[in-house]
């Protein structure tokens, strides 16, 4: 299998697949009367034929090395996944190469980060590395059809390092 | 100063003011080949002229007692607040009469609810319990006024039951 190793989730290196959830050095505004920071619209939502709603998802933690066999796609949406413990979780996502996925890539969260997938990108699905796999999930609500998946003939393996 | 006690909070008692956002007993949907639940579409948004966004919030905890001198709220738009540790926050809340808060109510959330405000419901700012007060808002983005402050002549205090 071809192995992949991942690399530390920053704004940069994620850009052209999503954004990153994090607080800044420091918050865009102060309100509630000097009380709260706030670190104000992290992410590019963008949801066709729809609307945003909020979601909670339980995920199984899995362990490294993991075994990539598939990535799926939302045509119709972005979607953000916010992590509700301070623990880190691997991000799989890829280009697209005319309908199919290109050579994949790993990103490892720091604790705390949350990422926003834009609409249509290739990933895997959720992978959490530790429990509770607790995420809040704002993604597309609607009808029609927003999943397209992708098998790989020979599955990929993120190494630990 | 008149006493307010917190009342526990459930979705019954909270639906008048809004949503609480939390896992069922058993997930909606089962996802990702068997290892993901989606707890699906929890929380009622609502934006007018504006798109939803995701912000962060860092707020300093407060104690109890707590006096409660204003509340606010926004016209255009619902407000949601997810913690980002496992941790208890008050919520407090009042219907409308007249254009101001009418006796206000506390809610206390457990460990790892979250809540989503209705559009241009009256609510005190947000108010942690402990340390760290991290929280990821799902709120209207756009322009516009979409805040109003109502200052009591006489306070509240929400006790400690």
């Amino acid at each position: 299998m071809t192995a992949i190793r991942p690399e530390p989730l920053t704004a940069g290196a994620f850009a052209a697949f999503g954004d990153v959830i994090a607080f800044k050095e420091a918050p865009d505004k102060i309100i509630n009367q000097g009380l709260c920071g706030r670190h104000h619209d992290l992410a590019r939502l963008d949801f066709t034929d729809g609307r945003a709603g909020i979601s909670l998802f339980d995920a199984q933690p899995r362990v490294l090395p993991y075994r990539l066999e598939m990535m799926e796609r939302h045509p119709l949406g972005s979607q953000a996944f916010i992590p509700l413990n301070p623990t880190s979780f691997l991000v799989i996502v890829a280009a697209d190469a005319g309908g199919a996925p290109a050579t994949p890539r790993a990103f490892l969260t720091a604790p705390g980060q949350g990422i926003n997938l834009l609409r249509n990108t290739w990933h895997g699905v959720l992978t959490p590395l530790s429990t509770p796999g607790l995420f809040a999930v704002i993604d597309r609500i609607g009808p029609g059809d927003n999943l397209e998946e992708h098998w790989f003939d020979a599955p990929y393996e993120v190494t630990p390092g």
